[in-house]
């Protein structure tokens, strides 16, 4: 008897769970492993054996799954500690105990240092009847290798399109109005950027940026008298050239807040305030509605995120493939098309591709066209959605079943 | 020659525009008026002369003006001043320069006080070539006679939708966390309210019920102890007994924040930090995106909102239909059917129709069935949206062409 194991991991987005149904429903049309398990909370969740049977997932369930945002497995923060065998000893005892042949882990930069340890451990435990296969996914863009990362392209599609109506709302009142949109975003600007898609960003804040207060006040002023209107887009990562966070110059956080970041926003209407230019400015912090609305889902993000889950079970089948993170690879012709390749995950784990320096205008004047280019097509198409009594139909977390 | 001319007025909604583009399409299929007059930003713009010709708007141009945010026309606060006749009598010079018969404006209390007021100096100066028609809009769902008010259904959608993901994220780790969703609704709890459509929402708090800290705090701690979790939902507006807005104790408010409220949320989740019951909690303020998303239309509310300027139009070839406003009104029947009737302005103008208390549930544990139903099926059906390049389509709003 051979069986899998899926599980997810780190911040949630709208489309990992698509990658999840992808390797379900990878499964039931090629059969080989017996069961799918599915673990609760990440590593957490298996660790105290708390699997859930997926395998006999219907179609429309499949269906509906695609479209649930956020982690339906759940997800946790925990780290194996490479010093300290008895998680791995831990892990590899359930493995054995369920039969679990491939583990695939869906996740960030910290769940592909996951896999690569697990595999890591194998190695040097000669331990040969189990594989790990990371799955990419993560709104922030910033893993390397991969083209892009799913999860994204439907924040991105979300962020230009909040863009693009709360442009259209300050607009209509002829007043002097500053509007500020904060987007996540620790050390890469790619969620930022991707709001200059509406074409209406006249201001865009990117960590990758060391930030100046008297540049940005400065364009802030020419904006304003230009057209008595100012579109500020800041990432919630932005720093000064010392590397002190902008946020933290915000008063009006309290601890828990300011651990978290949030609040660059309401740094920057601070200082626009305090130096007189505007009075009336308004900050929309999107928060987690950033990672988990569904009903703007990007058609591009959400294929390719099931398509890489049926992608890893394909791969899975190989013996020597363990320690690998599927990924993206942009084809170099015009119109846009994806491969899928896969990647050892110990180069995916803690690195950070940041926004590219020279895709940015200057004094936070937006990003080129290039960037533009990079980013349309990932937020192309929307998926069609299900609805139950005119809401989205969302998968009952299996975690609180 | 007989002309009319369209306005919009006050805070916008994602549906103001399918009203506009209902009394366009009706005088194209009827034309009755020579010439359709769109004034830009109300009657701001109407004072000026700021006037465009909507007469030759394609179907196309109407389709996307449907789906457009905001106020396509601009908006403004301005008020007719009752003991000042200098503005009524510039009015009254523009509508006849133009030829106006009839002038619609569409917007909310504010509008339909200024809809009565030109109706009454019209009585009273034996004026009778002009006719005065009001279309309610308003995300508050505060007017009174309507069953409910365009815009109130895809606000709520979006809202429900909003919690319904966000509770997805909130969920995934299994650490103890509070959400905070803070609506808007300055004196009315509808928006609060229709968060609890989505069936997730353990705590609101509605500007009608009094906020007692004491229950609230204990409330929040059952809930923490019960699951571990807490989902709240504030709406802008909620108050003391005293009549002191809960967010004037919040100390993370400047002038102008608090000025237009805003801060609930966060003096909520200070209280809850400081009672200690939990140091997780995120405060998600939807702010003008509760009125301006379109990727999530109620079908319902755009086509009432759509047939409601058709209606206006079919109204006004009446000679003696003046000083009123369209409303919708339920059909007594299980199945949901609206039909259309008139009332008088002044009826509607300055009055605020709040949330029922007997729709409240005690110690703000949410609401009772009958809301629910009530509410159901403002928010079904959804609009099929059109994009360009990744985004929503709009309009080009037609005060800044």
């Amino acid at each position: 008897m051979r069986n899998c194991l899926i599980a997810q991991s780190g911040g949630p987005t709208a489309a990992i769970n698509a990658t999840l149904a992808g390797i379900v429903k990878a499964n039931q049309k090629d059969p080989y492993y017996e069961k799918v398990y599915g673990g609760l909370n990440g590593l957490e969740g298996i660790l105290s054996s708390q699997l859930v049977d997926l395998g006999e997932m219907s179609d429309l369930e499949n269906d509906i799954l695609i479209q649930t945002p956020s982690s339906a497995l759940g997800s946790c923060r925990y780290k194996l500690k490479k010093d300290n065998p008895l998680d791995f000893e831990k892990i590899f005892a359930i493995l054995d105990k369920y039969d679990i042949e491939t583990m695939f882990y869906i996740g960030g930069n910290d769940s592909m240092d996951t896999v690569a340890s697990l595999d890591q451990y194998a190695r040097e435990h000669a331990i040969r009847n189990h594989r790990f296969v990371g799955c990419p996914k993560t709104i922030d863009n910033d893993l390397m290798y991969t083209d892009h990362t799913p999860g994204f392209g439907s924040a991105a599609k979300y962020i230009a399109s909040t863009a693009l109506n709360t442009w259209q709302d300050y607009n209509v009142y002829k007043r002097r109005e500053v509007f500020i949109l904060e987007t996540m975003g620790r050390d890469a600007g790619w969620l930022a950027a991707s709001a200059c898609l509406s074409g209406i960003v006249d201001i865009v804040i990117l960590p990758e940026v060391a930030f100046e207060k008297a540049v940005f006040l400065a364009e802030v002023k020419r904006c304003l008298e230009e057209k008595n209107k100012c579109y500020i887009v800041v990432s919630e990562g932005c720093k000064y050239a010392d590397g002190a966070y902008v946020s933290a110059s915000d008063s009006n956080n309290d601890g828990f807040e300011h651990a978290s970041l949030g609040g660059a926003g309401g740094a920057l209407k601070n200082m626009i305030i305090e130096a007189e230019l505007c009075n009336r400015c308004r900050v929309l912090n999107l928060s987690t509605s950033q990672r988990c609305s569904v009903t703007d889902l990007s058609l591009c993000d959400i294929r390719e995120s099931f398509e890489l889950g049926k992608y890893a079970h394909e791969c899975s089948k190989e013996k020597m493939f363990t320690g690998k993170m599927v990924a993206l690879k942009r084809k170099e012709q015009e119109e846009y098309e994806v491969e899928y390749f896969a990647i050892e995950a110990d180069k995916i784990a803690n690195f950070v591709r940041t926004f590219p320096l020279e895709w940015v205008l200057p004094n936070y004047r937006g990003v080129k066209q290039e960037a533009l280019d990079y980013m349309r097509p990932l937020i192309k198409g929307s998926l069609k959605i299900l609805y139950e009594n005119g809401l989205p139909a969302y998968v009952k977390p299996y975690y609180l079943r």
